[in-house]
């Protein structure tokens, strides 16, 4: 690649590197006229700054790695979206790492973006469960972890606020009526799944409805549990008029079953999904109202405070910092609007 | 971020910055003894290279630019994990820009990894249908375009064979004896589908099987234009006893409409998708059978390439290379073992 350098500029203006140097970062007195030259003459040879030669200059780099623990899916997406937009703007670029579950790999990761002088580093994965502390190899490189976290001290991490989540799917499940409330999720060992549940039900206790325990059933992250699970409920569970799901699949499990055993949603069963996974909430039938975890948002404020960490602000020393941010509610057709409370039983 | 110099360990060791250099680049001629105390001074300091300062030596960065013309998604994934495990093995990290197909956008995302003095340039796309090329404001940085490709002269393009997919499909399809295909897809527009298509065709003119004008359809690329083209066909079309789908998510809604239908899959109707998108695929009931356009192994080879050119082998000067790289079938369960031949009339 061809490319202009400074001397070249330099040699054009008749001027000294230096002064080359001090006009293009707008430091130094120099006389307007000698201010002009040199950038008629980087103009003219196209003369593009160096980052390099600034890095080494600044000892920064305006780089930082994203280091992940599982394979880049759907929850990375929308995070490393919102992580470029607010990298974007601050002119910073991300160096993405193989995704790898194996310490030792992500060890050679750390160690190939401490060799280019990362300024930062965001830990992001796909589940919330607490994980263990990146090493920095010794470094005090600032790390931040987005939808994902540590227990080690002084750690900063972002995570979405799972028990908000479930708090206003119950919420919005009863502001319609609805008072035989059904939770299909996950894996009881996730840390989602506890703190989904846990949001259902204070949103319940807030209206006096209890949630049976019978309603509730954990299972695989799948639309072939979400499709066992309620055909179970009807073929034998206590009567219902309403499924909060775990995930959007489930979800979208529920919903199919529901209308294969000839029941309407939402008249007789109203659902509400949790991702806003649109690929698979727009494509059921019908589409399903669901928490949207704002991954989004996320990855913009883990990326916004990461800058504000390379900047100088670590926040409260040696204390480890959590922030959930809030989800959002979604609302599509899965729940009908004001509809009227329905408690037909449907058991064998 | 404390990191020690070359510096340290020069005074450590008792020699010049120079023989470090030549030490930890496996340069010159040194004493074997010479060697060992350098060796030993920057493994007890735990002196780390810094990639910055070799770059600026050796005028290479490590780095490439990954430019996308489309938001991050089930394409790209794939296709970035494969560019991941191809640079991975060279230690070349890559630097990932916020997906846009705003051409200023996309000028000022090129200018900033120029600025960053990356050595190479991939192109992704969500389509494959020829792109603009790509402005790399007059510097001659080598460029590959992986899944996407322009009509530029001297441009470097790896696509997936979808001429050759088309055909697997309708290949597999007259081997179990189907001879009444149908051809669900989506819009005319894309060259995907036009290429498609030209593969059935190519396989079922080698069977002497015609593919009727009446059974195939164009529309879009979802699971309600699945549905309602093959109820379509159930209602008015001419009898079948395969549909070849153009999409995964095609499929999908093909299956669905089927069962709901009272028609058995794959016993009365065989389907082909298209994608391997695995969430997709295996969630269908049956799971799908598919093409698989073997997209990791498409950024493995997009990446390798791109070393090499940046390595200096441009291959054949100012002509187009458009290379296709070979899809694979993925059996599952929509098209069954060596079923028989059935035609059964399900025209209303």
């Amino acid at each position: 690649m061809r490319l202009v350098t400074i001397h070249e500029v330099a040699r054009n203006a008749g001027v000294s590197i230096g002064t080359v140097s001090k006009v293009l970062n707008n430091q130094g007195q120099l006389r307007a006229e000698t201010r002009l030259r040199v950038r008629a003459a980087a103009e003219l040879l196209g003369f593009r700054p160096n980052d390099l030669a600034r890095s080494l200059h600044r000892k920064r780099t305006f780089t930082i790695g994203l280091v992940s623990s599982d394979r880049f899916g759907r929850f990375s997406i929308p995070l490393l979206e919102g992580i470029e937009d607010a990298l974007d703007s601050a002119r910073v670029a991300v160096f993405l790492c193989k995704p790898t579950d194996d310490p030792a790999h992500e060890r050679r990761h750390v160690e190939s973006l401490l060799a280019k002088r990362v300024d930062g580093l965001i830990v992001t994965s796909r589940r919330t469960d607490p994980r263990p502390p990146l090493d920095t190899l010794g470094t005090s490189v600032p790390v931040i972890y987005a939808y994902a976290q540590t227990a080690g001290a002084g750690a900063t991490c972002l995570l979405a606020d799972d028990e908000g989540g479930g708090y206003l799917a119950g919420r919005h499940l009863v502001g319609l009526g609805r008072t035989r409330i059904a939770h299909i999720t996950g894996p009881e060992r996730f840390a989602a799944v506890r703190e989904r549940r846990a949001g259902l039900s204070r949103a319940l206790a807030g209206a006096q409805v209890p949630l049976d325990p019978r309603l509730a059933s954990t299972g695989p992250w799948s639309e072939a549990w979400g499709r066992e699970a309620v055909g179970r409920l009807l073929d034998a569970g206590p009567p219902f008029d309403a499924v909060f799901c775990g995930s959007d699949q489930i979800a979208r499990g529920v919903a199919d079953c529901l209308r294969e055993r000839g029941l309407n949603v939402p008249d007789d069963v109203a659902i509400v999904g949790y991702d806003n996974w649109e690929i698979v909430a727009a494509a059921t039938r019908p589409p399903l109202t669901t928490i949207d975890p704002c991954l989004h948002e996320l990855g913009q404020a883990a990326a916004s405070r990461l800058l504000a960490m390379i900047d100088g602000d670590h926040g409260p020393a040696a204390t480890r910092h959590v922030v959930r941010l809030p989800c959002r509610l979604l609302v599509r057709a899965s729940c009908g609007g004001g509809s009227s409370l329905k408690t037909a039983d449907r058991a064998a």
